[in-house]
């Protein structure tokens, strides 16, 4: 199953539109060439209703949001919402600021969102109004354990439920639940968050795997799930001495381009709770 | 000839102006580099104009246009048209939205550009007002091939002709050409297309080459082109099994930076039609 | 002392604030991360007053300065001034464009800067209105030696005194000064400088090493200069022969991440002034 949804990905090149942030963007578009897709970066506002239409799905990154792409996001989320295209939301640093908080919340209120995907202070922002976000990072009094996954399981449901959305929450146990169904996944690895963006590519990538597999929306985004965990443990596996986070940042997008079928179908950890 | 092309880059150390899109722009400054010319980047309303002033070419990329970066694209082209600098435009996703097209096309009315390279849809969208862009990629059925490569070359004279620039259309094949003489070339790989950027860091390169050898334009057009193929092929040699295409983009900057004279006059393939 | 500092940084996290170039976002955020930071991007201006406010320290980057940032950098800089957090200032290019001197100029008057860091012509232009800035390079004319070493700190402990901050110029030789005390430091390679964003990794370095280390800011600065230097000697030591610029950029940052307090104690190369 997930071996086909990764195949998909290779035999139809999705072009995804990304709406995304400066930091994180090269990643971004090299993580989707390395999956097959093909990326295309538009934020301003004449610009991205014509490139949201010739385009699969898109990708929308609060990362650093600003007066000029915040309404090309609302109108790229729009349009792609007309033409039935999936569409995926990053809320990066909601919580930390009222503008992310409120840019996201206003989102979810005018644009339906196939995907959410964030850390759990993000989502915790979005669905309660109570996270913790440290920056952009989850708050330690967050973090997802062994003893909360039941919990947060149920929480994710709930919020998908919600927001008709497939909830992503990632961190060390990454959650993928739509309203009646969750799974757990226990691929990564903790250097993936040494860098900057492995979130951001996570994103971008979700969003490639879902244009791609339509018919099957849930799985396609355990697949993209579990395949950038894969690729993480890849990446690490293949550090030497001298190698730190930048040579981690590149051993993890040549694992997205190296990653057969097989390895993710045979390497993937997740169970459904 | 392009031996002595690269060693002017070198020895003269060009500074280049970048107007380009957030997503390569880091890319575009270390191949500069890579290359022995200084770039830096600029792109308000209120300080392309001194930037240009105090550089010796200026490279346009419209690939994340915006409102703010559109109008200084035309400031800095006409002072740069005024000081007699090479200018370069690099028209990403023409054909793909209403903006990039007409944004080029008025770019060509107002400034006058010494080459302007893309993929050939986006070459055909701004001669022929015909070209089917998919995203940022060139639509197969505009592709190059040895069938069409003489018609095409004649297509890249008569653009030239009319905007009396230097035309490079890169693909598979690339050709360069102006309104008399035309070039087809042979190096590179297919792994440059599997990376986002490569183009973009083409054009940065040529307008390098340019300013450092105005003398001869359309030799200093073809040793750009001829020697991003090159490492590009250099790049593909030095990978393993594990790399993909996080390290390719490393290694075809490495190889900018380590490609000698000897070695582009030797392993330049191309052909004048 | 050395050892200590890079300890307290790895030990407090502390979440940086950047507000800087596109260019060289990515490594600025990636190199934070190497070292134990947390880096955090945002450069609207309602969204830098929050950020501010939750991060420890604050770092200014005008390398692509625009109508946008720039009130975004005097909001951010006024809050942390309120605060009490350290606050750098990265003037890129002042004194290529009336733009980034007077951006640089007035951010001097109306944000009280914990550092200034810049290469001699940028420096120079800040305190005397007189550098000869080449594009984002120091000019040959302007640059420090063994010769006018002693003139350069004492120039710099003058403007130190003068704007209350502790001041950097980098280059060969880079110098760091308060009004009553200078250091010489003799680490790094002068492939540095054929990397972008050399200079813009160490201004968030220092940045994060002041917020971990604020009762002792001269020696925390110095550390930093330091570490970036040897990292810059580790960096090069690693290279082999097919490797260029872009490989070095990823070995920089490695090395950061790989640098012990021990190390940094042992191969720091310093002198008082």
């Amino acid at each position: 199953m997930l071996k086909e949804i990764l195949e998909n990905v290779r035999k139809t090149t999705p072009l995804i539109h990304n709406i995304t942030n400066y930091v994180t963007v090269n990643d971004c578009a090299n993580v989707l060439l390395a999956s097959g897709s093909s990326p295309i970066m538009a934020d301003d506002i004449d610009d991205v209703v014509d490139i949201t239409s010739i385009c699969g799905g898109l990708h929308i990154n609060i990362g650093t949001l600003n007066r000029n792409t915040i309404p090309a996001m609302f109108l790229a989320g729009k349009r792609a919402n007309e033409l039935g295209h999936p569409v995926l939301l990053d809320p990066v640093g909601a919580g930390a600021s009222k503008l992310r908080t409120d840019t996201a919340y206003q989102l979810l209120d005018q644009v339906k969102f196939s995907v959410i995907r964030g850390n759990i202070s993000e989502i915790k922002t979005l669905a309660l109004g109570e996270g913790s976000t440290r920056g952009v990072d989850a708050s330690i009094d967050d973090i997802v354990t062994e003893e909360n996954l039941d919990k947060t399981v149920a929480f994710a449901k709930k919020f998908a439920a919600k927001t008709d959305a497939i909830i992503v929450i990632t961190g060390a146990i990454d959650i993928v639940a739509d309203k009646s169904k969750g799974y757990c996944i226990r691929n990564g690895h903790p250097m993936m968050s040494r860098i900057t963006g492995s979130g951001c590519q996570l994103s971008a990538l979700i969003t490639a795997f879902l244009t791609a597999n339509k018919e099957t929306p849930l799985e396609a985004v355990v697949a993209a799930v579990c395949a950038m965990g894969i690729c993480g443990e890849k990446a690490y596996a293949r550090m030497t001495a001298l190698d730190g986070n930048a040579s981690y940042r590149n051993y993890l997008i040549d694992a997205v381009y190296n990653l057969t079928g097989d390895e993710l179908e045979s390497e993937a950890k997740y169970e459904i709770l």
